[in-house]
């Protein structure tokens, strides 16, 4: 079973194919450029360099948030695009439980952090356990207070990773002292392949029903700006009419 | 320090680009076909990406070994010729370091195995101690047997990774039984971005000194099958002699 990966919940653009025998390739690009400029010519040029076609993909694996908003819908759009002609299968991942993936086997919690803004980041904590990674707190946007409050109660060593470790990555290492590893570069950031693997393991341990294209659907655990933006004024307009 | 990191000691072509800050790009191809028709592409294909030329690079890293020896030597031949235009200094990584790398921050021992045929693999054993990685087992061809009788005696749970748990994975799990454990896919093979990221804790560490690109050798562990051959050849010629 050949698997298509794609990550664009951050500012990384990720692809990778992998099958049960191995990896097959793996193509990750961390510059500014937007998605919609670098997303279609890595996913095109690794399945060239693989002498890929999209007949020979049996599943596509995409991170479905939380992260970029525009992000996001920029892979799960592309996904459907690549899905359609075929009708393959779409299998939604979070893009944390695939940054934690980027820890395998650790004995320590596992804590990714994705910048949110609005002083808050995308996060949730992941735990090894009998070789299987468990999700023990679940995935929430909170403030950098919020989320270190709970970890500290636990008083376990924690393995922070993601783009929030810019922003939040000393105020960490402040408060938690030596129970806190920051993740070095090379783990630090969204790979497409731990994205491939936990959808490999999910359809394999019956895990996730494989759905139509047509049903998955982003999770971004936040309403957008533009959403918040209209509820305050429509909220605004109804004060104005009742005064 | 923009890093260039390549590794093309078994099947796999890999190469990398990491500095301070981030990985800025990785591209991994795991097909069978042979690094001097893979290997100038992706490098080339990965450098237009992050719009960067030679003259970007600060320091080439390469993996130096074991593995396959006409792998190790393109590798390394490549760099050399990446660096020749701007002498810019190469790091050579062992090979079995940067798979180690893959499982960052176990509590386990970590031994990878790559095939080195003749019934033997090329293996180290390292484990993790206080956020850092140390050799714990010198780097060495040796029999399956002979690996599997040092780890036993140690009692603790093992991580295996490579490509020679194709050939010798279930007998590591017959042995072992859940005292091991064998890598998924995502992280059983070498990945640029390990090998960067060594040499940069490397370097930042004072652990390794750059040096000219004129210095750096492959490191074989073992003779190749054609000085093999020779000598044999050598002492029957001089055994008839005596004779």
């Amino acid at each position: 079973m050949n698997i298509l990966a794609i990550d664009t919940s951050s500012l990384v653009a990720t692809v990778a194919v992998i099958n049960e025998e191995k990896l097959l390739g793996e193509y990750t690009i961390n510059t500014p450029m937007t998605h919609s400029q670098k997303l279609m010519p890595i996913i095109d040029e690794l399945m060239k360099q693989l002498d890929l076609k999209m007949d020979d993909i049996d599943l596509i694996a995409v991170s479905r948030g939380p992260g970029s908003f525009t992000g996001i819908r920029i892979g799960v759009a592309t996904a459907k695009g690549l899905a359609h002609p075929n009708n393959i299968p779409i299998i939604g991942i979070s893009s944390l439980e695939g940054l934690a993936s980027n820890i395998p086997f650790s004995e320590y919690l596992i804590c990714p952090i994705m910048d949110a803004r609005r002083n808050q980041v995308y996060t949730g904590v992941y735990k090894w356990e009998e070789n299987k990674l468990n999700n023990i707190v679940e995935e929430a946007p909170l403030t950098i207070k919020e989320l270190t409050d709970i970890l500290l109660k636990r008083k376990e060593k924690v393995i922070f990773l993601g783009d929030g470790l810019n922003r939040y990555g000393k105020d960490i290492i402040d408060k938690f002292k030596d129970k806190a590893i920051l993740a070095p570069q090379y783990i630090s950031m969204q790979r497409a392949s731990s994205i491939g693997q936990l959808a490999f393991n999910k359809v394999k341990n019956g895990d996730a029903k494989l759905k139509s294209y047509l049903d998955i659907v982003p999770v971004y655990l936040r309403k957008s700006e533009a959403e918040r933006q209209y509820e305050e004024k429509m909220k605004r307009c109804l004060c104005d009419e009742e005064s």
